[in-house]
């Protein structure tokens, strides 16, 4: 045996007790006739004691141990004289009798401490001892917690755990399917599921009523800060339900998590607000509402008063930022070009100052009186001392700037605290999209969520109003779960495939077995998914999901450690039947 | 809502309850004046009943339902005049006053009862109602539970859960990787794990202590009755133990998940037998010790009396057979053939009868006299009544197919009953296997395990005499788990390297990364790793693991329902890099 015990649960009440410890040595003191070193593993650190007068050899032998050491020591616990109320051993150390080197240790490329020295490339190729750092160990530790409290809420929920299959087929207008050569089956490719969407519909068929699993996925996509190649979902489904049942398990859910993990009790429901609503009011389908300063709509204020630009605009929009009337000429200029930037694209940036003395001062004044403006101070809820700020042009558009401008003020009023957390239901989201280029219809969450039954007799008239039994959590403006009730009628499900373009053919081809499977017996039915990576770094208060990922990949989809992916011998790419043509660059 | 209660939930004690229920229509009496329907769900049957005198149109409505059609119904609990003692809800049945048909059901290709009519490929094919099935229900619901109470033994234990990646590196001496091209790195690969081996490595050498993962895995290889290509570990990890410990840790999962599913309490520890006794004693490094029926060795009894083929003969086994004296000529013949197919491939089989009247039979009896086959019977533990069974030839050969005929014999003794349970700890296993066609050698377990260190002298002179620091836990005759020590030191990492073929560029360039991680303070650690298809398969004593998988594949690797693999866009391929050259058949 290494270890009686771990270096973070020796205590004052362990006087006196041999003890055998092991691990990393974060740290050595030398005092003269004393030497010192701060023995650390995952579950905390213990002083270790080694006195020159005591046992000069193993005093000489402790001084030649470097930092990141790994060691075995065996001593006795002794209280400190010097306390240290910060460590959970703080009270004591151990006067160590025995001393093994298990192992020894370069110094490592940067240093092993909360605050780092290295750059984030050479970490990820190090990504073994970055992992060592306390941030990143209570990252994953974290995590860990989260899916251990997923399971056992939702164990007690009467869920299953069902595993889904990793290899399988390839849907063509699913696009960006990572693909997996068969050598068995030559030339014929497996795929990886961007979901277990089709088999969690199977298995409410089969009457397995409630599943769940927490499930890698993948997607071969171009990658943003917060998107990985493969990613991680709590993936639920559940039989014979309706939305509100949905909704109501994972709120119950989500609220267990905040109270297992963070102490957090949120005693009222989450609020709940309609996908047209969310859109009018913030400007986006995932709102964050740890702050007000929502959207106004001024245009009956401001048309017909000369200004051209809001004449000929869709949409006027304003939000108040509230005691920001003195904001400077230099910090206005700096948001006008910020809404500029190509990926805002606004013309231009209009503000109303409502000073502390009640009057007016705008960039418009020539057009409009302070009558006017003190009209849309009241439209935009905004008070003496406050800023209205405000974007026109069409409307859908200037929503998208508004929400973007929303989130960057609200940044900086430092009203998006990471720790405070408020969520909100999204419902009632459109079914489909169309896509005005190829006069053509995408489905918005998948082709197989079901239309409001109130909103069938538009499928063939007019399908954008068709709104979808689809609902969305959203966390501090993070999608963090996102579901649906899903057909379970053959006829509904193939008008679908059809509103979307498929052939007969296709769909059958495709997704026959599941149009099969509703022909003999299929519940109502609908689930959730959550984003499990994001959930973790919202819980963590951080904004990176990729350290809350143990080995994630970079920007370009590659693990710098392992040098993944890379080329394979021509033996093997024989052996499945494929072949590199020559490529331009 | 759908429904207030499911079916396996109603007592007596809800009578005069309203409830609504829903589930499948498991099937429907009429008997005249009455009608009754068995409502089924996961949770079990409740009975509904319909009077025609009370209300005769929904009487007939429910007349009209069908096998397996989803139906709503509202109504009050009432007693059952005739009560079934096999169901839960048998005292009580639903006195219905609405009835909602949900869906209907075509009529399934097979029956969906315990014992259905339905041949396996027709089952694959339609896996959604398969599922549907008693059996596999329970089966999935075990496996469900298997998984949750081994996360709360490994929590409790102070493992976390750690997701390593799915996309990682293809290393060409593993061979049967499936590979993944990448589209974002064109003509690159990625590889699908066929273990997170190295992964959790690194994660104990950056500190995690204790690790463990419920994980697919994936092997491209020709597949057998217990194969899959894509199959389910626990894998775990922990830091600063030796053999015993992990031992003990394991053996504590699997007394906990034995308690905890099966009701079944192992008081003592689990036998341990050596590898090389294991071979000796039962020709097996997987014994099935819920029988005797061990391997004695009689060559210093049986050769120098003229029967050529055991003076020829390196080793000279028999087996005993309580009670099988009197068997008959033909049974002892089928025996003989039985042996003598090229799946086992002996010559031909020696019996000795050592009668209840203490005379012996032999079929060699003009070689070897009474007293010579006394001094056997003695040797094998034979008692008058009982039946010897010998093999001779090669050693190594003869105990392979000893081990065979012994399980032949235990099953058909009825000795091998699914229901009783004996682990056996295998350790010592050799750590390298010698090729002796390219005279190379392979790494038994896998290239990480640790050497014992007392015949690390032996790496140089005498590598095949090296034992490992490896240990399989067998369970029935089935290898449920194994594990192993693993080098911490890079040194004799590079060494195994080298014994192993690799050059050492080969080596730095696949496994250079763990080699590194060894230079910066990796703690002695080692692992374990349940095959988990097989670990349900065998807690739900049967013997096909695709019954304990929701969605397995077939002998080629094929799924059935989904029809996957299958060919893929020439777009696809194109975006990838890759083509498909012609191949002949």
């Amino acid at each position: 045996m290494y270890r009686t015990h771990n270096n973070g649960e020796l205590r004052i009440q362990n006087l006196d007790l041999k003890v055998k410890l092991c691990g990393w040595v974060q740290k050595s003191r030398d005092l003269g006739g004393m030497t010192f070193i701060d023995l650390r593993d995952r579950f905390g650190i213990t002083q270790l004691a080694f006195n020159e007068n005591f046992n000069k050899e193993l005093c000489e032998k402790a001084r030649k141990v470097n930092r990141e050491w790994i060691i075995e020591v065996e001593g006795k616990v002794k209280e400190r004289s010097s306390k240290n109320s910060k460590l959970k051993t703080g009270e004591i150390e151990i006067e160590v009798s025995s001393l093994k080197v298990l192992n020894e240790a370069k110094t490592p490329p940067f240093t092993i401490e909360d605050e780092t020295d290295g750059g984030e490339e050479l970490r990820m190729k190090y990504r073994f001892l970055d992992l060592r750092r306390g941030p990143l160990q209570n990252n994953i530790i974290l995590r860990s917690k989260m899916s251990m409290e997923t399971r056992n809420f939702l164990d007690k929920n009467n869920f299953l755990e069902i595993e889904t299959p990793y290899l399988i087929k390839s849907t063509p207008e699913g696009a960006r399917d990572f693909v997996v050569p068969s050598r068995m089956n030559k030339q014929q490719f497996y795929a990886l599921p961007q979901s277990p969407q089709t088999f969690k519909q199977l298995l409410m068929v089969s009457g397995f009523d409630r599943y769940y699993q927490i499930v890698k996925c993948f997607r071969d996509e171009d990658l943003r800060a917060d998107r990985q190649p493969e990613f991680t979902q709590i993936d639920c489904e559940m039989a014979f339900v309706n939305q509100q049942d949905v909704i109501n398990t994972f709120e119950g859910l989500i609220k267990y998590l905040f109270r297992k993990i963070l102490n957090i009790e949120f005693e009222n429901s989450f609020p709940l607000i309609t996908y047209d609503d969310a859109i009018e009011k913030y400007g986006s389908d995932k709102p964050d509402i740890r702050f007000d300063m929502s959207l106004n709509y001024i245009d009956d204020l401001a048309k017909g008063k000369g200004f051209n630009v809001f004449d000929q605009a869709e949409a006027i929009v304003g939000i108040n930022i509230p005691n920001a009337a003195e904001y400077s000429r230099k910090k206005l200029d700096e948001l006008t070009d910020w809404v500029r930037r190509p990926q805002i694209g606004a013309k231009g940036l209009v503000y109303v100052k409502y000073n502390k003395d009640q009057s007016f001062k705008s960039s418009l004044d020539k057009f409009y009186d302070a009558d006017t403006l003190k009209k849309w101070a009241e439209k935009c809820n905004s008070n003496p001392g406050d800023l209205i700020l405000i974007l026109s042009g069409d409307k859908a558009i200037v929503q998208k700037q508004m929400n973007e401008l929303r989130l960057l003020m609200g940044e900086r009023l430092e009203l998006r605290d990471p720790r405070v957390f408020k969520p909100i239901w999204v419902v009632d989201f459109p079914l489909l999209e169309k896509d005005e280029e190829t006069n053509s219809y995408h489905a918005m969450h998948h082709p197989f969520t079901s239309p409001k039954s109130e909103d069938l007799k538009m499928l063939n008239s007019d399908p954008s109003k068709v709104r979808a039994n689809a609902y969305d959590l959203s966390i501090n403006g993070v999608e963090v779960g996102g579901g649906s009730i899903r057909i379970h009628d053959r006829n509904i499900q193939e008008k679908m495939f059809e509103i979307l373009g498929f052939s007969k053919e296709e769909a059958e081809n495709q997704f026959g077995f599941l149009m099969k499977a509703f022909e003999y017996g299929a519940p109502p039915h609908g689930g959730i998914a959550f984003g499990f990576d994001r959930l973790c770094t919202l819980f963590g208060c951080k904004e990176n999901i990729r350290e809350f990922i143990a080995f994630p990949k970079n920007n370009q989809g590659r693990d710098v450690m392992i040098e993944a992916p890379s080329k394979i011998d021509k033996s093997q790419l024989d052996e499945l039947g494929i072949s590199l043509p020559k490529i331009e660059d």
